[in-house]
């Protein structure tokens, strides 16, 4: 059962496994007690402080634990914020940084008024750190960016941009979920957040470093435990587990990087090979050792990940049809590539060299059979360029009501009988139309003209228009 | 090691142990995801679910797990109080809440404006269903209530509470932290708290059950997990371990609280016989089963605590002194007890009998040898009424600079020269000198006169005034 999904969570490292039950025993009291269990506890979370501290590289009292990744986002970002609220309101943040991240930016724009810059990102997924200077402004409270995006693997340029946000005076924030097990964040970041059961510790556990100097007032409630960061009692024995798992996973971490990079090569050059209209998207060589992630065009992903499930993957998908809001990932849309059929492959380490040519093997297979049942086998060779004299310049597909991949699949099918110069206007109600027809345009060399809203009853409806060029 | 500090947290169930480390292998994947590890773990946090839940006597998607007792109290407070904007901003709570409770109420007002009322208890610690009934306004948007005091172990009339309060269309939160695991929590409450390191579940779970129907608005950023009440990867493993273990310690419960419920009794029957100058404090019927508090004169609490330590006996503190602000417990000033020399006793379940006779044959050599060290010895008897004619009406004590129970103890060695119906002035700049000198007047039958600001340069200082009286 090869489990390809690492980024969304990794299996329990051995070594987070025995320090886990170990310290079960030793590290169940409370901490801020004088008694020797207490004292006990104490130290077992002053040793695991210690240890994530050298790893992350910060000072063991600029790092606290938190119960999530998510939780030290969301305070990282409120408790920045709330420390500079004299200077501004504002907040920069990539526009592909992970959903904790944008939620908290809401979150506060809801609560404040404050705005938020989206800095936008390249075809790779990256920002550009003249894009980010742009982005800064006079009252400009903080700046987020993620180490390494989630879903496509792209690395960030973190130095440059918080240089650049050094001199502005400005704190970064860095979302470092998905890069920390691999190594430490370059740069003068002010705030630091991850997660460790990306890592292959246990769930319960997050790590916030807020470096000194940096204005931080902690959102919420008073409480006296992490420093005033993080309410709650706190978890020790899965503490202790992240913390010995961060070492071990970063001894191993240079070799099987240069393991992982070479099974995801493979796997970035021979998907395009063995299955037709596919597209591989971030960054082929600034990228994380271990993810890569193609979309299928004519293909359900929802139906895809499942039948690679009963082939014994584990994958995830950024595809509309497997979000429970039915919107494509913003990642892929603030890229501009493809989201149907999208299959995110991430994987853990030791993963076999066998289990990558194994899903090589079975793929091809997997996406034909999708595509048969969604009766797009005819269209994935492309139209059979016919010129028809006098026929319609302007047909029209009526996709309303239909989820992705359908749209898509049916202005294939009609391109056919579209003159070289005539247009299809295709009308949808699917949030995936709007990424996935240009995408489909650019994959096949035809012309995007535009979108427009449809001469229809609803109010989501629209019509987006392609040229046949050749 | 006998480790009497129960209500701080409880070791590990072995049920917990268990269930923890059996799904650790199961429980680590993304439960949102659809391949099979993910269903699996889906499948775990579903059953868990349905175990707490009928543990707690609700449905089970009224019940959503946090990271902690006190995070699941923090989102209550706000999430309803959130919810009920519309009525109004007021809150009441009783005045001996948990901390956690008082913080979100102080983080409400601080946030809105909002009021916060506090319901004044008796003596033994519990409020009166009419001072409730009293505090409800027409704007009260939420009441807060514990099922039982964490501190000295009385239980609250949470039933006729949750009664009156139905009646006038409030929702009431119970913090249900110290009683979980003895029983369910009756009455009509509408939304409850709990933690489970309390009823020796792993840490890292909490749990917020939301009756249907009560307006609720989760705080903080957007997240799809846990309905959208608790943002983060959920820590299945931990949660599984905390349900398990729940439905083990009620399986226990009837009998284990027959057993230490006179485990206890032997205790507030005897320490008053072995100890001399001692309280014990709570209600001793209407209380937790496994709880015991008690105050001794002329004892430094973090002292006591050392001793106790070194012992071998595990206990906790409500003195000044063992909390990190220098003030005395919030819940014994509540209570107008002595707060000096106080020693929270609260036994896990298997406690054996033997280690509560141990505790009661080392207690009173450790009291006596701390108020050896004091100077407090000879004190300890109560003055000798002498009669100084012509002493000065009006001795002053300058306890200034002097931490709890220094001030009480300069009182008491004075006090014989005083005649009857003189008056000592005590200066004293330590918070608890404000709760323990009236408390000594009431334990040795002196009148306490009052309190009026030191003529002194020192903002803190305060004079306080005894008159004797025999």
């Amino acid at each position: 059962m090869p489990y390809f999904d690492a980024a969304s969570s990794a299996p329990l490292h051995p070594v987070a496994r025995q320090a886990l039950q170990a310290s079960l025993d030793e590290g169940w009291a409370d901490p801020a007690r004088l008694y020797r269990e207490g004292r006990r506890a104490g130290l077992l979370l002053d040793a695991a402080r210690e240890a994530a501290a050298e790893a992350v590289g910060c000072r063991p009292d600029e790092l606290v634990f938190t119960p999530s990744g998510t939780y030290a986002v969301h305070s990282g970002v409120a408790g920045a914020l709330s420390g500079r609220r004299r200077v501004g309101l504002h907040v920069a943040v990539s526009a592909v940084e992970h959903s904790s991240v944008l939620h908290a930016a809401e979150a506060h724009a809801r609560a404040t008024g404050g705005a938020v810059s989206e800095v936008p990102v390249d075809r790779y997924g990256a920002v550009a750190p003249a894009a980010y200077a742009q982005a800064l402004r006079a009252d400009t409270a903080l700046a987020c960016l993620q180490s390494a995006n989630h879903e496509v693997g792209t690395e960030q340029p973190v130095a440059e941009v918080a240089e650049l946000c050094r001199s502005r005076g400005v704190p970064l924030l860095v979302d470092a979920a998905q890069s920390l097990g691999w190594g430490p964040v370059e740069g003068a970041w002010s705030l630091l957040a991850a997660s460790a059961h990306k890592w292959g510790g246990p769930a319960g556990v997050g790590l916030l470093a807020v470096r000194k100097g940096v204005r931080f007032a902690p959102p919420g409630p008073a409480d006296e435990r992490e420093s005033g960061r993080t309410p709650g009692f706190e978890n020790i024995p899965a503490i202790v587990a992240a913390a010995a798992s961060l070492r071990a996973v970063r001894a191993e971490a240079a070799a099987e990087a240069v393991r992982l990079r070479a099974l995801v090569d493979r796997i970035r050059a021979r998907v395009p090979e063995l299955v037709p209209e596919v597209e591989v998207v971030g960054d082929p060589v600034r990228r994380l050792p271990h993810l890569v992630t193609f979309s299928c065009l004519y293909v359900d992903g929802e139906a895809l990940l499942h039948e690679l499930d009963r082939a014994d993957f584990s994958v995830s998908s950024g595809s509309s049809c497997t979000s429970s809001t039915l919107t494509p990932s913003h990642v892929l849309r603030a890229m501009g590539v493809l989201s149907e059929g999208n299959v995110r492959v991430s994987l853990p380490p030791g993963t076999p060299e066998a289990d990558v040519d194994r899903f090589l093997e079975v793929l091809p297979g997997v996406v034909a059979g999708v595509r048969e049942r969604l009766g797009a086998t005819a269209v994935a060779s492309g139209p059979v360029a016919v010129e028809v004299p006098g026929a319609a310049e302007g047909l029209v597909v009526d996709a309303l009501g239909r989820r992705c991949p359908i749209p898509v699949i049916e202005l294939a099918k009609i391109f056919g009988e579209v003159p070289v110069g005539g247009t299809v206007t295709v009308l949808s109600d699917d949030a995936a139309a709007r990424l996935d027809i240009p995408a489909w345009c650019g994959m096949r060399g035809q012309e995007y003209v535009g979108e427009r809203p449809a001469d229809h009853g609803d109010a989501g409806a629209v019509a987006y228009v392609v040229r046949r060029l050749s």
